[in-house]
Formats: C-alpha cells, structure tokens, sequence
C-alpha cells in the first residue's frame, strides 16, 4: 500500500494551492510525508526554475520551503490531537518565511527538502527545513505557520 | 521612449532566470523601475497561482520580493558606482530572503512591489519591500543580496 501525503488528505477546496494543491494542474504539487520524526519531501526543478544556468532559481526554493512547512504543520497537528488526517480540517498558513541561500543549488537533480518541528502550540507551528541537494545542504528554511484565518476561509467551501 | 527595466540590461547570459529573466518565456518575466528613491515592480498573478480560492499563494510572493531585490540590489549598485546598467554586469544574489505576510493577499489585481535600499556596501545590499494589492500592504520583504560568486558564475558565459 502506498503511503499518502500530508497534502492528499487535504480537503478539495483546499487542494488548489499553485505549490501542493492536488487540483491544481499547473502547480508544482509537492507530496510531503513523515519519515520518523522528520517531514520529507522531494521534487525534481523542471529546466525552466532556473537562476543562471545550471543553478535552481531562489523563489522556487522558498516555495518549496514554504508549502513542505505548512503541511508539516498541518500534520504535527493532527498527530499532537491524537487525530488522522482524513478528520476535520486543520489547516496552516505561513506568517513568517526565513530562506538563507547557503551554496547555490544545483538544478537537474532530485532536491530533498527535511523538516523538524521546533515549536508547536495550537494556532502556531515552527518548522525548520534543510534543502539537500547531492546530500549536500544549499539552503535553510524557518517558517512560522499558523492557523487559517477566517479570511481566508470564507472565500472557501467549509465544510 | 520607454523606460527600460532594470532586468533589460542583464547580459543575455543572466537573463533565463524563472522569476525575471526576459529569456525565460515559462518564467514570470518581473519588471523593476526606479520611482524617486524606491524601485517598483507591478505584477498580476495568474489564476492558477492561488493559495485557497481567491488569494496569492506564498511562494508567489517570495519569488516576486526576491527576484525585485536582487534587480534593486543591482541597480543600486550601479548608482552608486556612477554608472549606467548597460557597463559591465553587476549582478547580485540571494543570501537570506524573509517574509512576512502580514494579510490574505487577493487574486485578481496587480500587485506592486515597493523596495528601498537600506544598507549598500560592494558586496552587500540590503532591501526592505512592501508589497500593495489595493494599497494595501499584504507582505513585507526583506532580502540580504550579495554579490553573484564565483561558482554560479562559471556556467555562464562571461564577458
């Protein structure tokens, strides 16, 4: 049996996100899962995200960062509730995004990106991210995630 | 005559980069102008890149903040070394990209991204970024760039 993703529990009206939305046909579709304490993803740049040639362009990585984090969160949670992700919804969003660019990231390969869980209270999860590239670290991500305001939700189908 | 962008003077060879590279016809092709002391780029975000229904998604927001930066980074540097950007390149690189979203950014209207030079020193520069949808600033930027080193420099075609 295949092991779902973080994001393939997410509710359809929640699933058009451009980065990890399931739904969204032009989006990058980043697929995150727990790998023991860690939340892992990985995704390969297509040739066009790149920065100079050769090298991964830096929006993608902190979009990378960004969707891999909420979705992290959104699963910390879940567990921290004692409660599978095909409950109710509990959803993220980020506050704060921090990407420092340590080494420029090659493109062509397969990036993974590993996450742990720094702080997690009710409506605010940390996360920190390594992007690895080769195993080789390019890049660090800190993201404060926090629970959907309700104005975002209104504009959504609530169930 | 119209005005050129700060990323229509980058040499061809830098110019394929996904966020603001005129080469890149996938790419989002940004646009920075000085306005007075602050350099402003105005973007629309397409209709697949959305968050939840009827809002900008993250990563958007991080590739416009950055790929504006660096052009601001730049372009500054220019200015002050008293020279026009079709000399020499100058190019400059992401080192630490924080954003904070401050609001649900809406779909649907053009953003403008508003930069100002808080630090400048020949390796160095430090940009600050509101980004306005209605006149309203969704998301502060706040991007260290520095120069473009030697190793994203050595598959590119130097002139």
């Amino acid at each position: 049996m295949t092991q779902k993703a973080f994001q393939d529990y997410y509710p359809d009206e929640f699933s058009h996100c451009y980065g990890c939305g399931r739904l969204n046909e032009k989006g990058l579709q980043i697929k995150s899962y727990w790998e023991g304490e860690e939340a892992v993803a990985r995704f390969l740049p297509g040739d066009h995200h790149t920065a100079t040639p050769g090298f991964v362009y830096g929006g993608m990585i902190a979009s990378l960062i960004d969707c891999h984090s909420t979705g992290t969160a959104s699963a910390a949670a879940y567990r921290k509730e004692g409660r599978t992700m095909d409950t109710d919804p509990l959803r993220f969003v980020t506050a704060a995004l921090k990407v420092d660019y340590l080494a420029p990231t090659p493109l062509g390969v397969e990036l993974e990106l590993r996450s742990k869980v720094m702080e997690i209270k009710e409506k605010k999860v940390v996360i920190e991210t390594r992007v690895l590239a080769d195993n080789k670290t390019c890049a660090t991500g800190n993201v404060v995630a926090v629970r959907m305001p309700e104005t975002m939700m209104t504009k959504t189908t609530q169930r």
